[in-house]
């Protein structure tokens, strides 16, 4: 079977290529055409009894597979933000699935997790995080978490056995302690809030003309619960909102944060990956005052999804809240008190060698070709943006980044022009909320965009408009 | 760059089976030689400035890396419970990096949905598990999380929303609910039971001769806390307990949860796999009473991981409590109340196409290779058994599928060859307490695994005892 596999794997790595080349076109529909139930009638509903040729597999692949996915990474993808790829990282998963390593614990892959400690630091260092975020020298370090939402979860957990002084994990949340974030946070936060049992986060009001989480209404807020005898365990700020990019003023939300003893979480999933341009370090500003903060590489630094790292400034925090020590997971290694077992830094106990593909990037690419390709998306967000500007009948909402948002005259017009795009095929943007009106967002990062990409996309969006 | 890619795909591709080769013949360790640094003291403390080959970036992984992995597919490897994998599951990993698809949403990639609902369709037929666990025609359905402790919180979070009819949702857990488990069930159901900010576990005693949780036990426990005020929100039940493999007895547990009107979640992450053999089957009795049911692919599957079916009787209990409808995640698919959107059936937001592993390995071994490889294990670990048995100064503390426990004559002889045996490069036991005293686990399961490299370890296992 070994000799079948590289054999099966090089045709599928030359598919792979082509289907790339393919994106790159543009020929392919972003969005495909079968509505509800056309993959699950091409398949049979029971499992074969024999097994069957991996070639077959491959070719049914691209046979019912493919043809339904929306492609994230075609030119006229401009939907949520960017799901980013590369051959490097789509190397190194190949590598590491069949490696098949469980890096739970350092002494059950000791080399998985020293690489993740490395790999945490140099994007740390490549980001001019604050010192303390390395695992070496500093007291906090990285880990590697499958995305946004589970790093605000870790970090909750984090924040709660804090703010409880650690009665959180044998009494749990008790009704007393209180999430905070700004009304524009992503879902996500809500979410995990939730899953960690303090119910609704609190939305604290963000500013009417940038969205961004405002440092008053946050600090009168948290002094008005305390007062009424709850507890505020945790603050997530985000750099870079879902809807329109906000950037919320970390360096006047930690000094709040940190006087009143509240954990805060910096959601950085996608504008984190901008500090690897000097230009753009603006956004690392309070970062001292932070307890976690976290970046998607998956988003905006060429490696595929899932790839989000967390770093804490103080790991004990994190461990004692996540820790667990059955007999069947002791260790010499671990008892001995100089390794880090990435379990407990996690809600999971089991881990694939998550490091791999984000080692893989920084390498192919080199911290320079990263910066160009964030660079060259932000580039043509400024050019999408001159023509959203330039277009009667339309209004640019806000530009920042590689995102590009924008309305009709009027609302009604931006939910026809909404509804037409849905049906689209060549191109893919998704609606929000701004400033209380519809909107359609453009994020530019998908890694065949061009100047030509954009501006044909645009006229798409135009003649829909006129219809 | 995509020429290149293929080119040193099919090399890293033949690289890997090679590997595997080398895994066979049982030559490498199956414990690396470093210590603590190794890995991290071989690489620089930087990201490159400019990107380097992938061929060079390869050839450091099996310069710096593999060395110093512990290898889950080696004979040798009778540890914790196994991490599978498969030439299939590794061809899936490839092509799903390769397509990179962002899966949160039906309509975010449709065929990355459906795939799943049907291969999670396909798995529990061939299981035999209750129809109401289907997508169709059932009220359930399954879902790919990325392991057992996942689900296990994902289980829990729907629990407390019913529990509480919904109050769990805005209000938290506002110290009033409880999670039960048996004093054997795995740490990642206490860690999962933090997480979800009800603290400690209730554990419930087991039995002493079986280990597997007590339905009198665990009914009066319920009881007694429901008649001072606590609400009873779930109990997890095991099959295959990490330490000895111990059978909770679902078919008595089901309904004393049934009548109490408490959410029953069965943890099979290793043993669900039996029953995919007809002889099996009887691990499936009392699952019409359970509300959700795990069962880990990647441990005794041929499936890489992370790859852990969670199936639900009831999918609207799961939805009600996960789900998030923010303005940037509307589209017309989810709004027509027609399809799956997998983001409310897991605790994140963002999924990779988590099914596509699945669907090949299920399609390349069929059901039938499956089976095979299982009945190939227990027939294994039954020989490790006699060897056990039959050798003064060891105990068969218990066996089960293909787990096989036992202790020396005295419990400072069993540290001992622990002891011993972390040092051993050819083979990886591990340790656990049983029924009060320290043990040590062999779980056959590995790939290349025979009825020789059995008794080979077994030998060097018989000659560190008599050191």
């Amino acid at each position: 079977m070994s000799e079948d596999f590289a054999a099966v794997a090089a045709t599928a790595a030359e598919r792979l290529a082509a289907h790339w080349r393919d994106l790159a076109t543009g020929e392919l529909p972003v969005v495909p055409p079968g509505g509800p139930g056309t993959t699950k009638k091409a398949l049979p509903t029971t499992a074969p009894e024999h097994g069957e040729d991996l070639t077959e597999i491959l070719n049914d692949t691209w046979h019912t597979i493919v043809p339904q996915l929306v492609h994230w990474q075609h030119p006229g993808f401009l939907g949520y933000y960017p799901t980013s790829n590369s051959p490097a990282s789509v190397l190194a998963e190949l590598v590491a699935a069949g490696l098949g390593v469980q890096g739970m614990l350092w002494s059950t892959s000791p080399a998985a997790t020293e690489l993740e400690q490395v790999v945490c630091d140099w994007l740390a260092r490549a980001l001019d995080l604050p010192e303390t975020f390395l695992h070496s020298p500093g007291r906090g370090g990285g880990v590697i978490q499958d995305g946004a939402s589970s790093a605000v979860l870790v970090a909750l957990a984090a924040a709660l056995h804090r703010a409880s002084h650690g009665r959180w994990r044998t009494h749990g949340t008790e009704g007393r302690y209180r999430v905070y974030a700004g009304d524009q946070a992503n879902s996500c936060v809500a979410k995990a809030a939730r899953i960690a049992g303090v119910g609704d986060v609190v939305h604290v009001p963000t500013a009417p003309h940038t969205h961004a989480l405002d440092p008053a209404a946050l600090a009168d807020r948290l002094d008005a619960d305390r007062a009424v005898g709850l507890v505020p365990a945790a603050v997530v700020a985000t750099l870079g909102t879902t809807a329109t990019c906000a950037i919320d003023p970390i360096a006047e939300i930690g000094p709040v944060c940190r006087e009143r003893g509240v954990w805060l979480h910096v959601d950085a999933a996608y504008a984190g990956s901008a500090a690897l341009c000097p230009e753009h370090r603006y956004l690392n500003r309070g970062l001292e005052h932070v307890a976690s903060y976290a970046v998607n590489a998956h988003k905006w630094m060429r490696t595929g999804t899932p790839c989000d790292v967390l770093w804490v400034a103080d790991r004990q925090a994190l461990t004692e809240a996540m820790s667990t020590a059955p007999a069947y997971l002791r260790n010499a290694a671990t008892d001995s008190g100089r390794v880090v077992d990435f379990k407990d830094w996690q809600t999971q106990l089991g881990r694939p060698m998550r490091a791999l593909k984000l080692w893989y990037v920084l390498r192919a690419h080199g911290l320079h070709g990263l910066r160009e390709a964030i660079r060259h998306d932000i580039a043509l967000a400024e050019h999408l943006a001159r023509l959203v500007d330039d277009e009667s009948g339309f209004h640019l909402v806000t530009h920042a980044l590689g995102l590009v948002v924008f309305r009709c005259d009027s609302d009604q017009r931006t939910l026809e022009l909404t509804t037409r795009l849905a049906a689209e095929p060549s191109l893919l943007c998704t609606p929000a909320t701004a400033y209380g009106r519809p909107v359609l967002r453009a994020a530019v990062g998908a890694p065949y965009t061009s100047k030509d990409t954009i501006t044909r996309a645009w006229s798409t969006i135009r003649a829909h408009a006129r219809t």
